[in-house]
């Protein structure tokens, strides 16, 4: 039988320094020695930078077990007979320092209770419009997903826009991508799409953010941008799920709050 | 019979009015000629001033009924045969823009289902520390208290010392005030006291904020009001009631979320 903890945690490591040197290897184009300040604890670690090319970027691998509370138990799977955990997962937040990078984002977990699942996702916050991008990430996303199966970016990519929507502002959060959850169709190919979500993000960091970060912006567009960094804050205590997952299974705050901004407005 | 719903709605119009009035002649001693800007929507009328000495200030007066949905009513007193309410309060968030000021926060409230009662509460949030200035605060707070009921101000204290917690940072807010409830002794000395709390946040902001706000301050300073304006924002998009409250029944988004600071930083 496979290790499938095992297996996870290194694959999951594993992209926590990909997905660093990507980030590194960018503020180096920009002529900046921006570094990831590790920041360990007894479940994880999380990595923060605050760069020239990104503002403020965290990229967290935690490995968290213990006991679901009851009353957040009953909306998880495979807690009926028990409700204790196994966790695991990487997690990014990208806020750039030019508003015509977008705020990029990407998750992907496994979690084991009576069942096993993975879930993750990659979405973008742009707070300039740009339909080329928005194009090009979503085809990117789409071959992706069409490389394991032909329904996966229709689906993953409805769930996303229904996932990120501030119904308070009755807004989305920002162009989509692909969110999924309660993935547990075969554990194998489940594994491998889960590693070319992390692979495919790592790409779109590199190629978004170099096509962009040298452009010229304006007061106004920093502006704008922090006020978009304001829905930010307002959808991930609001209603993020990782948030209220990590806050509710004793995750270490510093790692979980990770995804707020450096800076945000409000009007 | 008294209506009331009308005595009410007079007073917190009035109190509205007297609070901007108050904030706008601290903006006149400072030599700003700031303003409020007024919004009105069919609920109600919140008022916000961007300032020389306040940052951001909101002054909020709202007027609504509705029923409140299934699963948010069982947590209402007096819900069990209707759904249906009638509420109607003053709410007043101020963010200074000196760190020695600490933000203000006020809000009374009355509110009828089966039941009706009053609620309320004042609070300070420092981003510096002062030994006096939270003397003077909790000994004025107290005497107005002590004017009512000597056993108001160790219990209101208490609930607002439990109430203002952020339990995932394991932080109280700020330095804490008054909170109430559920008031629903006697309605005209309820009423009464709900008037004196009114009064005395406006002679709080009065002297409070003209004590301190010509004082100097260094950058290090204003970044560490940004980074517990951060902690309010948390506190506010996570536990609040009143955020909570006006979400789920309905209330005008820009109105609820009038308490966000003007900026905020995470570290």
């Amino acid at each position: 039988m496979i290790n499938k903890k095992k297996i996870c945690l290194q694959w999951f490591k594993d992209l926590q320094d990909l997905i660093c040197n990507t980030v590194i290897d960018l503020e180096k184009e920009y002529d900046s020695r921006a570094k990831f300040k590790s920041n360990k604890w007894e479940k994880g670690e999380f990595r923060i930078i605050k760069g020239s090319v990104i503002e403020k970027g965290g990229v967290a691998f935690s490995n968290v077990t213990g006991t679901f509370p009851k009353n957040f138990a009953n909306q998880i799977p495979g807690t009926e007979k028990k409700r204790s955990f196994w966790s695991s997962g990487v997690s990014v937040v990208l806020h750039p320092v030019n508003p015509h990078v977008p705020a990029l984002h990407f998750n992907t977990r496994h979690i084991i209770t009576g069942k096993n699942w993975f879930g993750g996702g990659i979405d973008a916050t742009p707070c300039m419009q740009d339909t080329k991008l928005k194009k090009y990430f979503h085809s990117k996303l789409e071959k992706m997903c069409n490389d394991h199966n032909k329904k996966y970016y229709k689906k993953y990519k409805k769930w996303c826009d229904e996932y990120f929507f501030l119904p308070h502002r009755k807004e989305i959060r920002g162009i989509g991508g692909i969110f999924f959850d309660y993935k547990m169709n075969d554990w194998n190919s489940d594994f491998e799409f889960v590693r070319d979500v992390g692979l495919t993000f790592n790409d779109l960091v590199r190629e978004i953010i170099r096509k962009k970060m040298f452009k010229k912006y304006t007061k106004k567009d920093k502006e704008n941008q922090l006020l978009k960094r304001g829905r930010y804050v307002e959808y991930n205590l609001l209603f993020d799920r990782g948030t209220k997952f990590g806050l509710n299974t004793g995750g270490n705050v510093e790692a979980i709050l990770m995804s707020m901004p450096p800076n945000a407005k409000w009007k």
